[in-house]
């Protein structure tokens, strides 16, 4: 099936499409194996040595100009090639960092060993997203290995701050403006509806992530000596993140919805058309009861409504066994996904005032900002969606579906936002591979597909007109 | 006021008491540097290796037998000197193993480097309880040096489990019960009013140390692919947690009050005489306001009053930087004290049931026990008691007071239950030295002054007939 499959699909691609693939799975399984954690600080050297290693890569794939572009946190790779004057120019995002991973938590196989086994390579990052961006630089290569040129002017921006919420992108985009100007981007770090079927992301949920820290004696105490006395920091935590959900699945935080946006019921049955079933979507989790917001399918909470997540709790003696101790201090960290048209400030102001409020006064609460992202929309009928939907249905025998993702990519909303320019989100991840999630896996056989599909998106883009793309930008801000 | 102080104390103990102290302080050192967290698996070779280091000492101290007796966990340290046939038999209990400790808790030292400052030694285990069980190794020591000999037979039982809640004693105490045969037991591991204010411990709290897990999805989950659709474990915890207490601070557990002693007004008042103040509770938790059971005050929740206090919390993410996850587990530490007449294993039934009638069912949660152990109370006219409150009153020039502490000692009501003794809990340590906080401290003026009355105690129970101690020893049990 696989070799057929692959056979027909290269038949289709542009020149170009010939090769092994070994090359490129050896040289991905080298960059998930540089365990560049954003978040965890001692990791800086790894995401830097990523970057480094990044830029190399590019350097090969023939880019004209790469640069590693050092920023406040984790430095951004920018590399271009302009050999197309007249045609469109093609910004593609992605992102080098990965989320934290511990053997412990579960992995078959050590998160940063890139094992390859029944058909997928294992890792952090594989699929999120270093799998999925490496499509890209692929396809460049063979492309200019094969044609010497590319039919579309192209620029790399690949940030090492994605899973931290990107905080230092919004700067860079600011400063420069006109030497990213593109006609639109494209990026990929969403998923199929299946490992079969393809899909284009519609949406994003946007993402609010804060610390809550709760103080209260100014030591830990032992709690022989003190059980009873003063209120501990641990249980005042639970006792507020127990009243941020009401009785109904809500967020308990008043002013939370204000601005969510309401669909019709025809808006609302054509976004989810497509959704995965509530069925679906509990087997992937390994759940057996649903839980959320009343009056909504699973698939719709996930799609069209905001949710709030406890994604870690630390107070106390973590370790194995027990400690007598009362412990000074006790940390939520939330994560909120926002939906149009909620902006994360607003939300983190009512928050902070909720949390406040709830606070009994034998403790202080404070809530640290980690980082926020907006959501976004994107036009289904921009030419460059169409452009994509082509390059999906002649590599993958099959038309994508539109999907809305309850992810967040904070570049998509900044790049409109910032640059005025709409995103095509072309995943080629799906359901299962664990992205974020203990045994984090890319399957190789839309590795492969993904880099096929790269290229004949990039070939279908060569033949659109700029005129008719600026007129489908207009018509997305319309739209949005 | 030191050396005069110390003067007057020397020129008042039994013949032994000389010596500069320089080198006891040096080996209390030593003893402080080694690791002994019975709490924590990696330090398993650290506890036997205390315990090796204190069977040396107990021998150097010149104890005719000692051994090293293993258990299914921690070694026990068993050494005996039984010279005076005729004199009654003295159990001296302390433990060998300390609390957890790391250094990002807010130490001012390394917890293990035993640093000496302003008059204390700081450590982990400085005062609870390798200083305080000390006084007595060395006391044995001074007396057999300048005597020859003791005025009473000693049994000494040093455990390395006490910290985990003694999971081995009771066997070996039901086992070795005619070895260990004595008039009663002597306990240097409770605190005094003040650092001049010695005090005798008529009462401890039990413990029960429980875990509760909560398991959601069956894997960490991307919290957006997955945010609002399942109950995340962490959530659900603090939920859970939110309500093992009502809103006018009582244990919500049903049950859990049934079999608290009730103490007619007098029995009250005598019991918490010489009870810190409210205020001073407070400042020593370094807390501004107080919290607890309503209609008691801060010194009779602590004293008379059962607690729970939330040990720890984890899930998720716990390093620095967000985590987009929703983790599969939470988990919370629970350490219930208890007060007479309450039995850990009821109490423990009681709050396994509430738990799972309170459990969504969104989720599932489960209550392992950690460890449990029956609070214990003393009769105040023991005659070991009167002999303990005349060597404080000689060494501290006052006159002991007699308090109820919040504190567990699992030996206590044990050593009761199976040898049939009393025990004298002869504290050294003082308020403010921190023990299971961080910069555990022992102030080394009390170190001395411990020694030194410990010298006193001997010589006084040397004094004491042994029908005297069993008259005591029936009272006691009809007072209990």
């Amino acid at each position: 099936m696989f070799s057929s499959d692959e056979a027909q699909a290269r038949a289709e691609v542009p020149s170009g499409g010939g090769g092994t693939g070994a090359r490129s799975i050896r040289e991905l399984q080298e960059f998930v194996r540089i365990p560049s954690v954003s978040a965890d600080p001692a990791r800086t050297v790894d995401v830097e040595r990523c970057a480094g290693w990044l830029a190399q890569r590019l350097k090969r794939a023939g880019l004209t100009t790469v640069r590693i572009v050092p920023t406040a946190g984790h430095p951004i790779v920018v590399a271009r090639w302009q050999g197309a004057p007249g045609k469109a120019t093609v910004l593609i995002y992605g992102h080098y960092d990965v989320q934290p991973a511990r053997v412990e938590d579960g992995w078959r196989f050590p998160p940063f060993a890139a094992v390859v086994k029944d058909g997928h390579l294992y890792g952090r990052g594989a699929s999120d997203d270093k799998g999925q961006m490496f499509t890209h630089v692929t396809a460049i290569e063979r492309l200019l290995r094969a044609n010497g040129t590319l039919p579309v002017n192209v620029v790399c921006l690949f940030e090492g701050e994605e899973e931290i919420g990107s905080p230092n992108l919004v700067p860079y985009l600011s400063r420069h403006r006109e030497a990213l100007a593109a006609d639109f981007a494209v990026v990929s770090d969403t998923r199929m509806l299946s490992p079969d079927q393809p899909a284009l992301t519609r949406s994003l949920r946007g993402q609010l992530a804060l610390e809550l820290e709760v103080l209260g004696p100014s030591h830990d105490l032992h709690s022989g000596s003190f059980g009873g006395a003063v209120h501990d920091p641990a249980q005042a935590l639970c006792e507020i993140v127990a009243r941020l959900h009401d009785g109904a699945g809500r967020i308990a935080v008043p002013g939370f919805y204000d601005r969510v946006r309401r669909h019709s019921r025809s808006a609302r049955s054509a976004i989810m058309r497509h959704a995965a079933s509530d069925a679906s979507v509990l087997a992937e989790a390994g759940a057996s009861t649903p839980w959320g917001e009343s009056g909504y399918t699973i698939a719709e909470r996930l799609a069209l409504r905001p949710s709030l997540s406890v994604t870690g709790l630390v107070s106390g003696h973590t370790g194995q066994g027990p400690k007598s101790v009362i412990p000074a201090r006790a940390l939520a960290k939330l994560s909120f996904r926002l939906v149009p048209d909620q902006e994360p400030e607003e939300i983190a102001h009512l928050v902070r005032d909720y949390i406040a409020s709830i606070t009994p006064p034998t403790v202080r609460s404070t809530v640290h900002g980690q980082f926020a992202a907006r959501p976004a929309t994107i036009d289904p009928n921009h030419p460059a969606m169409r452009a994509a939907a082509r390059a999906y249905a002649r590599v993958f025998r099959r038309r994508p579906v539109l999907i809305a993702s309850g992810g967040t990519i904070p570049a998509v909303s900044e790049f409109a936002r910032i640059l005025g320019i709409p995103t095509v989100l072309m995943g080629f991840a799906s359901p299962g591979e664990a992205a974020h999630g203990p045994n984090e896996k890319f399957s190789l056989r839309n590795f492969h597909r993904g880099i096929l599909t790269s290229m004949a998106f990039l070939g279908n883009l060569g033949g659109l007109r700029r005129a008719d793309l600026r007129a489908g930008a207009q018509k997305r801000n319309a739209f949005a």
